[in-house]
């Protein structure tokens, strides 16, 4: 088993140092947000330690890991963007030993989202959206969310994922959209809801 | 059986006036995309008179049809400004005698469109975006892509759709997604394809 710097010194050597910078602020932003709506904090560390060990990996590997594990096997008709969560949990649980469920599936589902969000889940892929090395239009917005809605801030958040995917004229993962409309059911207040 | 017009009567009767102007230029519209693209535009036009015919509809009447015949039990989840399409096929079927599937399909799937969308379906819901009395932003980029692609137009109208949807915080219809992501497959030059 890896102790925690073991584990942070193992998966930084896999990523640029601008991203092992962004990874910190994942780790940060998750410890806080666990704190805030009651999460493990040190499940929301670990697996934000973990969410991007597989992002700089080259496609054809990712893809070779996908195919020899038999790995969600639509994923490969999907924006090569998302492989790499689905390995990072995959490596997550062979290689550094994490078998807790939860926290796997934090890193399977950080970029995409999903119906039926754990409360881990929300908060790894919030602070993905938002830890302080974050820049782009709207992030602050999605910032004060945060100090007062998890689902609200993390709908917003994957709501500009789909603009954004939108305006590139790409592909929208359906993961993205279900897991969106499941938080706004989760947020009595807001507009939409029916 | 009714004649064009008598269709077009009980068709107008039921929608304010305003409304049945848009119907004119739905039916306009569909005819020529119908022409240019080889679909058949008396079908076109067909579905094109009958697309709307349940919108002006109480919200209680849609919700006793879809109930009391057992449509598409999974649409009364979702927004209600979708369950005029589902009502106008069956009322289509049902009192106007239409028996032609590809028609009812293209009635159906005007709002939401869908994966694997027919010709005639890609034309009714293209036409219901970009006919004369449509102004919304970017309905005239709209108009330009009609004339050199129709999977290409049709994509960037859901994609309005979409991003309207994100920016009112209102929750988006995965067969709405699912339409757009299968167009783009159809368009080998546009980016974002795999």
């Amino acid at each position: 088993m890896y102790n925690r710097e073991q584990l942070m010194e193992a998966v930084s050597s896999q990523m640029p140092a601008k991203r092992w910078q962004h990874t910190l602020g994942v780790m940060e932003t998750a410890v806080k947000l666990a704190e805030q709506y009651g999460a493990d904090p040190v499940k929301a560390e670990l697996a934000s330690i973990l969410h991007d060990v597989a992002k700089y990996w080259p496609t054809d590997r990712l893809e070779q890991v996908l195919r020899e594990n038999h790995l969600n096997p639509g994923l490969l008709q999907e924006d090569k963007q998302l492989w790499h969560a689905e390995v990072g949990a995959f490596v997550a649980q062979q290689e550094y030993g994490i078998e807790d469920l939860d926290i796997l599936d934090a890193i399977r589902y950080h970029t995409s989202g999903r119906e039926g969000m754990s409360l881990l889940e929300k908060v790894v892929c919030l602070a993905d959206y938002i830890e302080p090395g974050r820049d782009f239009p709207g992030v602050n917005k999605l910032r004060k969310l945060a100090n007062h809605s998890l689902e609200e801030a993390l709908a917003a958040g994957l709501g500009t994922t789909i603009s954004h995917l939108v305006e590139k004229n790409k592909a929208i993962y359906v993961l993205t959209v279900q897991a969106r409309n499941d938080l706004m059911k989760q947020m009595p207040i807001m507009e939409g809801n029916s």
